[in-house]
């Protein structure tokens, strides 16, 4: 089985995840500054979704070119990624609502939910993984090796994640910056390893 | 006639049907636990939902990979279940509405017509199945009757849909859980047939 | 220039309005058949420009698969049939809305403005057609003269259109009758023409 | 690494952006035309955002089909561009209701809103262009030659936006005529450097 139809469905997906999350950034009703204010938290919540689904895909993207052979378990070990996935719009739009009301900056509550669907969608894609190593018959291992070495990130994620989940109940703004760092983990040094990649041909 | 584009517009519908339903689970205005506690049970509807378009996706993924002739008549055959399909948003989004409400648990109504829905989306995959195979010029036999070893499951199921909207205005809780059931039996024994097909390879 | 990313683009485009028209079928607050009630002209809207996006699709697909090749004016002519059919939503939302209220059961200028756009999407294929003619270095006119014998009803449907255009102020009910009948014009026939293709083989 | 599922992903999100424009034309309540008036601006600011995602589409597609080497540098740059376009919607639907509104015809934030996405999108777009020549291991001049025929275009574009977004504050009607302008400079000579392209097989 190959793996083209469970991209072309992957893809489409994460293109409808990552533009849906814009209709929550609502048009205000007034034309003056004041009244995009209230949509500036939101927008950079936005961005932080954004970051997050596109390192997704990209990732996404490798594993399946690594390793094309499909199964029945990859396919709904991927629609169990993609599930998680899918609730983003709906956590970003619950923190970006409370982020932006004026009596609490940034609530518990929200902030916890966003990193236990991060959390989630962490371990969705290292189930994705490894079912996918699983599934082969013969070694993709060169460039799985390649890919695994990401897999400290794999790994860190979810730990961070969980202390973020934990920290959301003593200052969100911790939960916040924890949400940030791993983007920014991921982001990176990415170029590096794809560098290598390059080198290596 | 190939069956690429059918399968990239197929592939397309159910990505935004399967991620359109996320925008039912409308955010909260509070910031607690308490807010959530609406969304819960449209969120397990979600759930379901999802799971069932999944097992759509993957049989729809299988029964074109095993028989790729396409004609007229299974574009419409394929528009048509695609239809039923489209409404899982509305029916899922009207079930998880009243089994929110305080009044009733779990109404009648909703619960009857998102078995009609699925009935006549299930009726719609075995026209979908019966076209394609006319549609050969040439057997595909040997792929099909693995696929048709599934074909129990897809005469029980309209069966367990019917019986499932009868006792809708029985106790709804009951009908729920045929929904659920249902599900279950097309979940797991797909991963054993699987086994079977690549232990024939 | 190949034909593969417009057609992908435009199945996403198709997709997506196809199943966005679903999100103009509001959930009901109540959960009886009343409830249900204001909701079904909708509904029966929905079917018909479904069925109208399903003919297009299959046209286009035809169309495109009968001569590939892809200009820069065929590009824009596919973008502007398009976006006539982007509106399909919106029309056929202030229709049905309209169509479900007490006062008037099928109010003129919703109508005319449905026709309006049926039209306008009926003259952007005829373009697209022309186009795709034009673009080709050698002549595909073997399989053109069998999607042109679909022609006679490209150029009836724009005069239909407009009849029902007219009609609407007369009274609707006419106009809605055009608008079934063209559908149904296009949905027989082209299994008949699909079996002499297949035919000829 | 191969541009297939860049191009795929792309499409997916343009399709999305583009059609999800059009959830924001909202249905009017009445049924005559006069409950339609205030869509029309709407309206066409939906064609120019249409027409500007359709330019956009367009030069991605042969940007994408001259250079298809893609690195992860290439990814991010990709996602960057959609990223600014996904913002079209919400830009769009602001400008078109400040427009329809009875005190200010067309008001000045919104539109230096709508110019900053326009600006932001086309350095976005050059970003890409850059990356992507420079991902090449061996050149391909000839065909990004007359790709970087419309160079003049992309650097004449972002300086036009600058000035609208300036003009904006004094008079925002100069601002969407630059727009227009904009539009009309990327539509119109595109067809010559076609027919070039095609002349020079």
């Amino acid at each position: 089985m190959e793996s083209n139809r469970v991209e072309a469905f992957s893809d489409g997906v994460f293109a409808i995840i990552i533009t849906i999350m814009v209709l929550e950034l609502k048009v205000p009703h007034g034309s003056d500054w004041a009244a995009l204010q209230p949509v500036v938290p939101i927008f950079f919540n936005y961005v932080l979704s954004f970051v997050y689904l596109g390192i997704y895909w990209n990732n996404h993207h490798h594993l399946l070119k690594a390793c094309g052979r499909v199964t029945g378990g990859v396919l709904w070990a991927n629609l169990h990624l993609l599930f998680w996935l899918s609730l983003f719009p709906f956590v970003t739009a619950w923190l970006g609502e409370n982020y932006a009301s004026p009596a609490r900056t940034f609530a518990a509550v929200p902030s916890a939910l966003y990193g236990a669907v991060l959390l989630l969608a962490s371990i969705a894609y290292l189930i994705l993984q490894t079912t996918l190593i699983n599934a082969q018959a013969e070694g993709c291992e060169s460039q799985l090796a390649l890919a695994l070495g990401n897999d400290w990130k794999g790994k860190l994620s979810p730990i961070l994640y969980a202390i973020a989940i934990a920290s959301s109940f003593i200052h969100p703004w911790i939960a916040g910056g924890i949400y940030v760092l791993v983007a920014l983990i991921w982001l990176v040094p990415d170029r590096r390893i794809e560098r290598a990649l390059l080198a290596d041909r």
